[in-house]
């Protein structure tokens, strides 16, 4: 946005660009969309984003991201404390909870092992992970991470890790179109997914 | 998003998707992108929300969002007093400016007649424009209201209106594409479109 803009707008639409898939089209019209906002609208808005990353924290069981002591999943009585689902980031938790149809627990790495990057298995919840199957009760782990290198890498990884610690390692039947992303994928493939899930 | 989601992130995301343009599926990835941004950087976003609104208000003489006390292309020296550009909203003045080629000054009406969802020039900025006129030192008014029927109808009323009062009023050349819109209208068409303005 241009110098003869006002100020307060411009600082608006660059916050609004430095979000991922937003360009500085889109950026200004949110941006001017806020202004046209009644006032109270505006204060919601301004508190949600300080709430949301005020109010929420990681889940000390799951890691998944939560405003409770424990989260919503690993509090529940009903889910099967056996079955953990081993998932990249919190995206991925909400995705398989809409299939409706796994009643598992769930543990977040909080992103994937990629040398590349520098990201190692230190940089995620593996020694969170490790701690969970030695405190017992976890009889399988399904790896359901993106069929990517990154993805298929970090599986292994954690594969070769639990499995000597006596826990079955299953992962994701290629139901999923490979190069995909889990985010995206419909009920009906991520359910076929889990069901098929193969023994590595 | 659902009900195993950390509530204060539901809540953002219904804020982001209240926005135009922005569909559940962004709000929410934008909702999660928000999670991941470092704290000062969160804050800085919520504040740029409220200033964006408490910070901003109309030019007492062009109508324009600003944060000073007039805009600053009012308080130009070099911008020609005798010349008004008459406008929709403040992003038609930002696709103006854009041109590099305009040197006159703005007047935003803040909305365009229409009559079936019940704006009228009691609406607008009309009696505002008025005031410029009979306060003396217009010219001409450019009337640059989009290519619509109540792009038109405005500017063909505010062209009645105020012929009267002894301005030239001109109308934005029809280089513009019928049916489109002046806030993505390029650089080159909106400066022809500008040059070749025809008396009204």
């Amino acid at each position: 946005m241009e110098e003869f803009s006002a100020l307060p707008l411009v600082v608006l639409a660059e916050k609004f660009a430095a979000l991922p898939g937003i360009g500085m089209k889109t950026a200004q019209r949110l941006a001017y969309a806020v202004m046209e906002m009644p006032e109270d609208q505006v204060l919601e808005f301004s508190d949600a984003i300080r709430n949301a990353k005020h109010q929420i924290h990681d889940c000390p069981v799951c890691q998944n991201l939560t405003e409770q002591e424990v989260c919503s999943i690993c509090s529940n009585a009903k889910r099967d404390r056996g079955l953990v689902c081993v998932v990249e980031g919190p995206k991925d938790v909400s995705a398989i909870e809409r299939t409706h149809e796994y009643h598992g627990v769930y543990h977040v790495l909080h992103g994937l092992i990629s040398p590349l990057d520098g990201v190692t298995a230190d940089h995620l919840r593996v020694a969170q992970l490790l701690q969970r199957i030695q405190e017992g009760g976890i009889r399988e782990l399904i790896m359901a991470t993106n069929p990517s290198v990154e993805g298929e890498a970090t599986a292994m990884y954690l594969s070769r890790l639990c499995k000597p610690l006596g826990v079955k390692v299953t992962r994701l039947a290629f139901g999923l179109p490979v190069g995909g992303v889990i985010e995206y994928t419909d009920e009906v493939t991520l359910y076929r997914a889990l069901s098929n899930r193969s023994e590595m």
